[in-house]
């Protein structure tokens, strides 16, 4: 998009998370991002909308992740095994070399309020998109909002666990493990009540 | 609390309410909020800190009241058998003349970005007061968080179904369903797993 400066957004993203990360996101200015990296603040203006935009971007990527997992589950699967291929194709943005960036970005969302209500409307927003890709599948309500919500907190779960500083397993292990839990948690409960 | 204006703070609520619903969030101000009910800013201001707290006051009250279901779950009740208690006490505050306000109040929440961004935060705070709850009870992580957490998707889901214009259901009634749909999603993929 930008050819005359090759790897401007990506150097502009990680200089972001590192000033966000060491002095504050409120404290940190577009224009210290800019020429930390030697570049600038109209250039920053090119590439996102402004400072909370940098922690976000790429949302469209990631959620895609999960709705190809819908498209890909099996026929005749149901409403939790597509989640279950949603969550778990999802997941395959966050590889292994992610995951000192994530825990970072992590770590500044945790640490501002703004950002924490901002993260969650992104994971509503990616709850939203499973159930309408489910009911584009034939899934009625309440099913595929449910089973969508579901899905969603089995991945923020797991997500949180791979961020964990001294974790070690991968993401699609951590969310196998924790749909296990929920089958576990709903199944005993099921059956006391037959 | 403050004696000499009995009533003030119910009825800067619902003057609050009525002009966001008419004239929307941002449009309206606190002066205004106040005259239209013969009150002074001042007034408004011992009462609420912002124009946001007027839709969100009573957290407290209303979380408490699932804390207490937690805490009233018979002994031995299974995880997902305490979060239920939890969301039936909780629904308590949703009493049938309280159905009209709650439209109204949702009506503005979804019509403010704002508003909606901590709606959310609402909702992930009851979830981790209630998961906090379950873990006093000795209930184990992630157990603890994935039923708190899926009790609060089930209590959203039927609070929508609520306050649906042509609803006349008790929100307890749509809970119960709610969370039978939740043991059927996941009970039926522990089974095909086995």
């Amino acid at each position: 998009m930008v050819r005359w400066e090759p790897g401007a957004r990506e150097r502009l993203q990680a200089a972001a998370l590192d000033l966000y990360a060491s002095k504050g996101f409120e404290e940190t200015t577009v224009v210290e991002i800019a020429q930390s990296v030697d570049l600038t603040e109209r250039t920053f203006f090119r590439h996102f909308v402004d400072k909370r935009e940098v922690i976000f971007a790429g949302q469209d990527v990631f959620q895609q992740g999960f709705i190809d997992g819908v498209a890909d589950a099996p026929h005749g699967a149901s409403p939790l095994e597509i989640v279950t291929s949603a969550v778990l194709a999802g997941s395959g943005f966050f590889t292994e070399d992610r995951r000192t960036h994530s825990r970072q970005r992590s770590a500044v969302i945790t640490a501002t309020p703004e950002l924490r209500e901002r993260e969650l409307l992104k994971m509503a927003s990616l709850a939203a998109a499973i159930a309408g890709a489910l009911r584009e599948r034939g899934v009625p309500d309440p099913a595929a909002t449910l089973a969508a919500e579901s899905g969603t907190t089995v991945f923020r779960m797991a997500f949180e666990r791979w961020l964990e500083p001294d974790s070690k397993r991968t993401l699609i292990e951590l969310e196998r493990e924790m749909f296990a839990e929920l089958a576990a948690l709903t199944g005993s409960t099921a059956r006391s009540d037959q």
